[in-house]
């Protein structure tokens, strides 16, 4: 048994990503990302009050620049000098190049071609590298690349400096709302809920993590209810709105931290994702993607609980299609509910 | 002379909200409102990068929480028990209203019958007693209520206290950003560039603090040009989509601060702030009302410029109207311009 920083006791083996390896990850990132916010969501139910962590104001518009940015400054100045690759749905692509960029490094970017026209636009306006493949291509050509041409690869979610680097988002809320009891994270590889969990339950081991899936991609809140890890068909996943939460299984160390810290992983029907992604533009005043509304969207639906009172929602990113944010805010005005 | 606490120079006489009456007006309004984070806007011009503070993300949507809350708890508590009244177009109602209920404090919110629907609403959701009046008869009416029911009047800019509030913003910024060199500030009343304005010459003389008018409300250019304070007539300033900034002249306190602190007023066509609008919303994820936007579009005109290199657009208000938020950007789509 160690003990932590703040005197919390633990007993955390080497497989979990330590407090202190997210301390690191925040000092390494310090000044390169937005240290955002907790917003009050000023619509949430007063007895369980709701703030929002806005991860959709980080430049790239997602949180993913916490753990790239991580990953590559751990990396050493000859490594990383060759170049770097990583494959990606879209934000973790932006993440890559944006870091690149800033670094003075060469990347490129494999991404699949079923991934929307926006997200591509953004990585090419980066000055990466970019190779379109069939989404089952995605990895190997990505580890090809990295093996041909002796490129650092930037995995998505599955690597202990990803964890650690989206750990910060944990460190950040623990610091801004001390007494947190619930905080709800989107689902998709498990980078982000890995991170979170890892840092919150180090520092606070009384707050409940809750984990938001699709229900149309809802491979990880099956793996949670069976107790080991289930995988998708790319088919399944590739249905949801939320385009970035369509990963057919979460990854071997988020798997381990999510088995460990998580208390629950629950599902967000279509209609619930599209209604949230227009209450967050209309009373946060935030353009969110759909996989980042999910959480709002479980906090909705879940209504009066016996989880606690302070609640958190994790908003993972932005970068929504132009086209699919006008239409869902028309639909919803539509409807003409109250908020 | 006196020297502040920072070791400049200054010569500040009474007439002038101090940086000490700013600093007491953080204290206090600590923990009640958003500590906003400055965002790197990342399709600025590189050769003068922009930050935006983004005022929007307070939980009434606008910068007036600040000089309210500021307003309010500086009064005696047996006086505020009474009941306040404020008058406004919109989002200093919502700021007032929102302190009464968070105090619980009775409060009377005089909205001319020109402000949008959904600022009216949003008034009424927060539990306070709306008069809708005429456009020309809403001072009078506030003050009648003031003195018929013995409320305290809470001003929307020609106030010390207000100022002050708003003055927190330009200590934020320099305390995040310590080496600005420009600051692009909307104009309205005045009470929110001159609280920024004072706050940031106090702290750092060799700032530049820009005001940014429409074109179609440019009162207060025009008096910044012609050394002595305009009044526009309502109906030429009642055209603007910027329905924040329809004040017809800035208030006494608020030309004091802008003929001393202010280096420049400037303005922008209904185009660029549709424009500025849009461009916020793809490229910052930020749902801005028109009068927020003017500071971008300010921005995006002059081009590169002698006036240095770091550059922050205070962004000051979330609260549009969601149908002409979305036809907004429906119509900057159909142009496909690259942002």
């Amino acid at each position: 048994m160690n003990t932590d920083s703040d005197g919390a006791a633990s007993d955390i083996d080497e497989s979990i990503v330590s407090i202190d390896e997210v301390r690191a990850a925040a000092e390494r990132i310090r000044g390169r990302v937005v240290r955002t916010p907790l917003l009050p969501f000023p619509n949430g139910d007063p007895h369980r009050p709701l703030w929002l962590k806005p991860e959709s104001l980080q430049p790239t518009g997602a949180f993913k620049l916490r753990g790239a940015y991580n990953k590559i400054l751990a990396v050493r100045d000859d490594a990383r000098a060759r170049g770097i690759v990583a494959h990606s749905s879209g934000n973790h692509a932006q993440a890559v190049a944006w870091v690149a960029r800033d670094l003075g490094i060469h990347a490129v970017i494999v991404i699949p071609d079923t991934a929307p026209q926006v997200k591509v636009r953004a990585v090419l306006e980066l000055g990466a590298e970019v190779e379109l493949v069939p989404f089952a291509d995605r990895t190997t050509r990505a580890v090809d690349l990295a093996a041909s041409r002796g490129y650092v690869m930037v995995p998505p979610y599955d690597d202990r400096d990803i964890v650690a680097g989206a750990g910060t988002i944990g460190l950040e809320i623990a610091e801004d709302l001390p007494d947190v009891d619930v905080v709800f994270v989107p689902v998709s590889g498990g980078g982000l809920i890995s991170g979170v969990a890892t840092a919150l339950k180090q520092i606070r081991p009384s707050v409940a993590v809750i984990g938001v899936e699709p229900e149309l991609a809802a491979d990880a809140a099956e793996s949670f209810r069976m107790g080991h890890r289930q995988r998708w068909p790319d088919e399944a996943v590739g249905s949801t709105i939320a385009d970035g939460l369509r990963v057919t299984s979460v990854g071997d160390i988020n798997w381990t931290h999510i088995a460990r810290f998580v208390d629950d992983i629950v599902t967000v029907t279509e209609d619930e994702i599209r209604d949230a992604v227009a209450r967050l533009a209309r009373r946060a005043r935030l353009v969110v993607e759909p996989s980042g509304a999910v959480t709002l969207a479980a906090y909705l639906r879940r209504g009066p609980s016996g989880d606690g009172h302070k609640q958190v929602a994790v908003i993972s990113g932005g970068n929504v299609d132009p086209e699919l944010f006008t239409d869902l805010l028309r639909a919803h005005h539509a409807t003409d509910r109250p908020f």
